[in-house]
């Protein structure tokens, strides 16, 4: 069932084709971004609305520069300048903003499922730009864009995924994609940051740091969220490190061309050894860029019709 | 004494042919917002100060959606980022940006009289969006739209407001526009809550909810705010339903083709029964919808100039 | 050695023939803010990162306008929003804002040295839009073209500093565009709040505010911060006013054309008179028109390249 562009919900939505067509087209506008005049007038009059119930800068930045280089207006909302101050539920909040006639809804909101809920209630488009610890489909694209132009594909390759796999939005989307590309995925972490079902999701888990990355294409680690310490689902930050973190050593057991994946922000000298900080086979800047590109590409399938 | 549409603070500076005017162009501009492309050039070059000093989400978005569709720029600047963090008074706040060359400011204050003040001492326009429990002018522009649409006019009609009156800067600037329009106003609500001069703005106070609602055309029901519970001016949200909500059973005492409104955020379950949240003569979303025209028809009559 | 235009960080940067050229083309570029259509393209397609991470509605608004005014868009991320919250540091963030592809980035910040910090590390260029008690060099231009244009130039002139020297970016920005430009510089405020080092400055330190002012051409009031009376380095405000303030008996110590400048927000009764408040020769307003022209040059000068 081929994807229908109204609505980025999950990954789980996007067959291979899907996928191909948004990194093919992500690739081909990228080059705006390189002339003088960074901006094509494709989406003007177009509005996206950019509702952030968490707080983001890069996300929110990287949606923002997309749409200013297609000529989209963007209207930005945050939780804390809202009325949801005043006790207005999201499905109302964002059925008057409906009511204002914009073109698409970037939604991220804390409650796993908040996109799919108003997909389904709303007439306009929504982008799930990360909701609780359920999903985050464009950095998942961002993920897939950087390894398939880094490793000139992604079909076959072995990408180890390092550290709470439980909590992240990220690594759950990630894992779909990529097995959906057909690439190979292993994850590792602390036993209590990995969710009971995972391998139900197509993954193997590695039993060790060492096994999880040996002979990998791509290593990828995941932000630690420091509020799980509190939890107590996670050893002191320095046991982290010395268990789970990501450094030389480790890289020296991937591939001789592997390259070193986090979709940031970085806690250097707890998911990564600041020993990689400027590593010439760390792709992480290189996923923000992409991240404008993806972005751009979906505003542009999503919005910019068929005739376009 | 015809508008002089450089500040627009209360409904009272409109007579009837202003008010005409402002529905008729906003009519005419609405289509604006059903174009692929919904952006015309009018107003480019032009900025908008959009000053809240109390948060909204409906109404910011709103002119800056409104100011977008007419290609106006607009400067966004909310309470908690400002420099009155740093002591500085309104009216110094507003005349440094007066300065910068804006050529309109929409300001919300908490403050009853705040646009009053600075339409006296500044240069630049001035829109009143709420000014603490004194107006709301253009939320009455966007309800009389509604009501002309819905009703094919406004002269003659019975309207009923329902609710917290005295401290509604809706009710206020609603009653002030009804009244110029020829409508015939009842309001009903909690004795505590209805102001003691309400007869002299020309309405009837109504005896109960029933009698306010009998054979009403527009039946509206106004937000409560919950702090007013804490100043015990209200009963508890339960009472309150019981005995000042709008109903089914209600809206079958008015007319037949009896139109439902309400400013939002609605509080489902105090001011309106949820058994009206889908009700087919509900038009609450569409006044969200014509407050984007009318926002755009005063923009464009307040700076698109006499030749524009 | 001439100005590279790629960063702005201190006037330290700038030799008069660069103050020049930035004060010429702000005095040509203003000129757009007074059309009906105040808006050019020429830096269409450019996108300027406003960073603020201490509030500021004066100086974030005045560059906002800028960049719009020359077509350029702006991407304004403040620390309350960011992902500072969760503790990335300053240079993460913005290497992470860099590989989005922006073409200059304004930071303020509370860290003395922020700016300098950044722009040796990252490819983008920056405008310090102040940092910390460092510098405020935007401020400091907008304060030289405001003096140049009311007095007929700058070379030669006797510009008096009364307040809180050591804690001011504005001064300490001011006093080196002050001298680079020929201009004899006198500073007097309470001895706790004079830096040691002052005089190595250039400035002579007055012995008293009326040795300041006398035969002064500019008088300058700086903003009292009064997080300095908690730490006891400030006598009451009362006292303040007393002995430190600007008022009409001290103007009239000063030369008969001469203006009262202050960078704004005023404490009225504690850094200047009330009486002075509307004065004529106040040219506090005057500032932040400047303030706007300033920035559009130094926006055109770092962005619009040689050949535009």
């Amino acid at each position: 069932m081929a994807w229908d562009r109204r609505n980025l919900l999950s990954m789980s939505q996007l067959d291979p084709a899907d996928i191909e067509l948004v990194l093919e087209t992500a690739g081909r506008l990228r080059e705006i971004g390189t002339r003088p005049v960074k901006k094509v007038p494709t989406l003007r009059g177009k509005t996206v609305v950019l509702m952030f119930y968490e707080p983001s800068t890069r996300t929110r930045s990287s949606f923002e520069v997309a749409a200013k280089r297609l000529s989209c207006d963007t209207l930005s909302i945050s939780a804390s300048t809202s009325s949801i101050v005043k006790g207005e539920t999201l499905l109302d909040t964002l059925r008057n903003l409906e009511a204002m006639g914009p073109d698409l809804v970037v939604l991220r909101h804390s409650m796993a499922g908040a996109g799919d809920m108003l997909a389904r209630r709303l007439g306009v488009g929504v982008i799930n730009a990360g909701d609780g610890m359920h999903e985050h489909p464009t950095q998942a694209l961002l993920d897939l864009m950087t390894i398939a132009e880094r490793k000139g594909g992604i079909d076959g390759l072995t990408v180890a995924i390092v550290g709470d796999i439980a909590h992240s939005r990220v690594a759950r989307s990630d894992i779909i994609g990529l097995r959906t590309m057909g690439a190979r995925v292993r994850v590792f972490g602390p036993p209590t940051l990995l969710p009971p079902e995972v391998e139900s999701l197509g993954v193997e888990v590695a039993g060790s740091r060492e096994e999880a990355v040996a002979g990998a294409d791509v290593v990828m680690a995941l932000r630690i969220q420091r509020e799980r310490l509190g939890e107590q689902l996670l050893p002191s930050l320095r046991e982290y490190f010395e268990l789970f973190s990501i450094g030389p050593q480790q890289m020296a057991l991937a591939k001789d061309d592997a390259i070193l994946m986090h979709p940031g922000p970085v806690n250097w000298g707890v998911e990564l050894d600041p020993a990689l900080m400027h590593w010439e086979r760390s792709v992480i800047l290189y996923q923000v860029e992409c991240g404008v590109a993806v972005r751009m590409a979906l505003l542009y399938l999503m919005l910019a019709g068929e005739g376009a």
